[in-house]
């Protein structure tokens, strides 16, 4: 019995900061399982598994393997469904991807450009280096050009945060009265910046900001166990 | 055994247009109920059983009375268990909650900006003054100068509906395989538009236009039922 999570880390390899393995980090411990978790650089996504992997989280569940944050936690939840659930049933499944899909099409973009410059400052040189072209590529125009806006990036942000500030005044929880894949879902985007950007995203008296904390206190506070800074 | 529904309706009192009211038509289908919808005005709204309502819709189900949408859905969901679940399970009822607020945060406010007046036309006289004066007090402008921005309120609306389109490339409803309470949340704040903006907000070849065109099509096309114009 073994399962292999793969891990997007920083120069200083105990910095996890892949929003998407935060997800996978928090749906193992809420499952009970235990991982381990092998860190690699851009350049070593490549020599993951059978080396067919663009990106991670990756993950070998006794040689079950998945390379999709979402589809990962479908895995977990079908392979173990007498530990605590991720979804809550078919339904909170479903409604799962509505939370997955505003994250990345509301959420993400933002803190992408918030985080861009403090990420590059955080990897190894060849990783810094793939990152420049990678990034480049997608946006025409110099890293430094993309990060020029974060500051109107970072202004706009806590009101991209309305619907789940306005679910948090109903219930602790995006998944209820506990948390679900969904509450890892946005966590996962809040712990990247927490990782790699040297300030706070969000006032701290924010609701979001609290429910965020509480999630750093969920499972054993694993999500405070990463490296932050030197 | 009897279900009345009290709806918001135009000066034709068979154009019932309450975003919140069409949730629970389609939540009454869904769960195979069959209710009597009572037309009410702005002004009977007070009327409505003991008199302690400030807005639709109301539900009166054999006695038992709720004046929320969510509620009401939770109550159907509860008293119903044997019909066509409308949450999918429990993390479907705590997620619905989170597509209840982006609907309410994102969706909601540029589309009221964008019907008001037409919203406005459709009313007998006593509900345009009421409209007009509970509109006016909130916003803080006359009806006429919150509306001058509405052509800027439908060229961003597409870019709001991103996570939904994002989630409909995955699966055809926001309940998955079949449309839950969640599905009818976005459908109501659209068919509100349908009913009183005399044009499109969405391109038809949009994915949110055609699951909104399979929406109208659910439970015997209830949804196309209304009267649109003369």
């Amino acid at each position: 019995m073994s399962i292999i999570l793969y891990s997007l880390c920083a120069a200083d390899r105990r910095r996890h900061y892949s929003p998407h393995v935060w997800k996978i980090i928090m749906a193992l411990k809420h499952k009970e399982l235990q991982a381990e978790v092998r860190p690699v650089s851009f350049a070593e996504i490549a020599g993951i598994e059978d080396g067919s992997y663009k990106s991670v989280p990756v993950l070998n569940d006794n040689g079950h393997i998945e390379g999709d944050s979402f589809e990962i936690a479908v895995h977990l939840e079908r392979a173990y469904p007498d530990r605590p659930s991720l979804f809550g049933g078919p339904g909170g499944q479903a409604m799962a991807r509505f939370v997955e899909s505003f994250s990345q099409t509301v959420i993400h973009p933002p803190v992408s450009a918030i985080a861009a410059m403090d990420m590059h400052a955080l990897m190894s040189p060849a990783d810094q280096a793939y990152f420049r072209a990678a990034r480049e590529k997608r946006f025409g125009k110099t890293l430094e050009e993309a990060s020029a806006t974060r500051h109107i990036e970072l202004a706009a942000l806590p009101e991209k945060f309305a619907p789940l500030r306005s679910v948090l005044a109903k219930q602790p929880w995006l998944g209820g009265a506990q948390p679900l894949f969904a509450d890892y879902i946005l966590f996962g985007v809040l712990q990247w910046a927490r990782i790699t950007v040297p300030y706070p995203l969000l006032p701290a008296d924010d609701p979001v900001s609290t429910w965020f904390e509480r999630c750093l206190d969920l499972h054993g506070a694993i999500g405070r166990s990463v490296v932050l800074s030197d």
